[in-house]
């Protein structure tokens, strides 16, 4: 098996059982709708990488995993809340080929079935803690990391919806945002694992540490891909992450490194709608001649390099090993 | 003093440590939009009615209230979450004589304020558990309990988003609604500062009890203020809640006992931009002579009598008369 195979396997192993775990936390109430639309894009698929993360920072540091599917399932509706605000914040109709929840059913119903979710974190995590007994620093310290994490992610959805209307987007300002969109969630799965399989302080840190990391080099590679990948593998047609006028490291490495007129090129078809094709392909030429695309996709195998440093505390074991070639999934995937 | 000047009085004392609290615990941080935006309602004023309860409960079964302020201030922030999703569900543009979050700020960054008072909630009850060194189980059950009434809150949302589009709406489905939106978090209010204050599971139960009638009352004299105020007292147009079609008990009594052609007319009228100003004062008429006011109001009493004897379990003291004073305010106030 490839790597890809090996992980996807794995992958779904964990996903089944925290689906279970879900589908008992989703269960409906009156008004159906609610629960309807909050568990639409949960019942669309997903990979469940972040579930992935919890159980197996869990797992290295020693803990059970049965303890941890209660929190992994937390950390997956948490993920899934983000989405369906995201959706509604970007305008996005679609998601995974699925119209998403506010095109469905509206902004006001998507709105509160975030909120829904979001309230089934908590409840998930009390509960998982009061099944397993854990100990009152570690329940108080997933509580704690987990509002932390809500509280960056809001941030950084701030600074995503400020992006366009800001004309000097540093890659410091950048690696803020994707760090509050992407890294932040993934930072607290990892923790939120290992504090519940009981690892010390120094381990809880440094799965943090990996996953920040791992997350920021997902984000990368997700920009890179957004630009290069072919409309089949993407979903959506070629460039339009340049149509958007989506400022994603590309961009702003592009911007920094064009003459003049390279610079007027490219910020004219930014955010323009009704770009030509030819034009498209231009700025496409220009992000790859400027070596724009070459960098970001260097950057996320830099990042990906950090997160594997950070588990240089544990010994060579199975989950260790997978946490890694989890890593190294993010980087050579496709799509 | 009378009753009302009095309650105010005692309302303002607590206001000030809660709002102090509030003011360290939403400290801004960058994107300051984004603490702008999240703090605006709640720096625009408001009773703070939902502290008061949290302290007074807390006081009631013999808590410390100092150990109540941070619970008191996640359960303002609570309300405040949900005013801010509300206020863009409602399409509303003024809020206490103020532009709502999404009418000065848009829709995406009022979305991403109301998730980071929600998170802000949470990071308040684990710093106040950790502050006050509050035994693992009351922790939990705050937790649980805030949790739990954000799902309710979330279905009464719905129900109430729903509402325009059902055509028998009964007094029970009403009364599941304003269940959700009002008597909910005063629930969770009450129940939150019993059990930081260490009251047994049967004052906690009797406040509770105490508090979600108290939300009836409160939300069913609002309705009726809605429909019969005038316009300076109510900051809005009279004859605003009937064009605007809200489906209260008022208006639901109405429908029950009205005759054909009765009906017809206020259905004409009901959800009706461009109604003249006859036909909604002819609504006003019927509205009182089928009784409907008066029932609403004395259903409203109704509720408040019965809070008031969820009480009885506990004796006379200063905190009791503070919390009946209030529940005698809800159903006296002109505003």
């Amino acid at each position: 098996m490839s790597n890809a195979e090996q992980i996807s396997s794995k992958l779904s192993q964990i996903a089944e059982k925290v689906n279970t775990y879900i589908e008992r936390l989703m269960k409906p109430r009156i008004p159906i709708t609610l629960y309807d639309a909050a568990g639409h894009i949960i019942k669309a698929g997903g990979k469940r990488l972040r579930p992935y993360l919890v159980i197996k920072s869990c797992e290295l540091v020693g803990g059970d995993i049965e303890t941890a599917i209660p929190f992994a399932a937390a950390l997956e509706l948490f993920h899934n809340f983000t989405l369906i605000h995201d959706d509604i914040i970007d305008n996005d109709e679609l998601r995974r080929g699925n119209p998403t929840v506010h095109s469905k059913w509206g902004i006001p119903i998507a709105i509160v079935s975030g909120d829904l979710l979001f309230a089934k974190v908590y409840e998930a995590i009390v509960k998982g803690a009061e099944y397993s007994k854990l100990p009152y620093e570690r329940m108080q310290a997933c509580v704690e990391r987990v509002s932390n994490a809500a509280i960056i992610i809001c941030e950084g959805q701030v600074l995503d919806i400020s992006f366009p209307h800001v004309r000097n987007v540093s890659e410091e300002d950048y690696l803020s945002m994707i760090g509050g969109k992407t890294a932040a969630l993934f930072k607290a799965c990892a923790e939120v694992g290992a504090i519940v399989g009981g690892g010390s302080p120094e381990m809880v840190n440094s799965l943090g540490g990996f996953a920040w990391n791992a997350g920021l080099a997902f984000q990368l590679v997700d920009d890179y891909l957004g630009v290069t990948a072919d409309e089949d593998t993407l979903g959506k047609p070629v460039g339009s992450d340049i149509r958007e006028g989506k400022k994603t490291l590309i961009i702003i490495h592009s911007l920094s490194n064009a003459s003049p007129e390279e610079k007027k090129c490219i910020e004219r078809v930014l955010g323009s709608d009704d770009a030509p094709q030819s034009e498209i392909k231009a700025v496409f030429d220009l992000l790859r001649d400027l070596g724009s695309l070459r960098y970001t996709l260097e950057k996320g195998k830099d990042y990906a390099g950090k997160a594997i440093t950070m588990l240089d505390i544990f010994p060579d074991t199975e989950p260790k090993r997978d946490l890694i070639h989890l890593v190294e999934y993010f980087v050579s995937r496709l799509f």
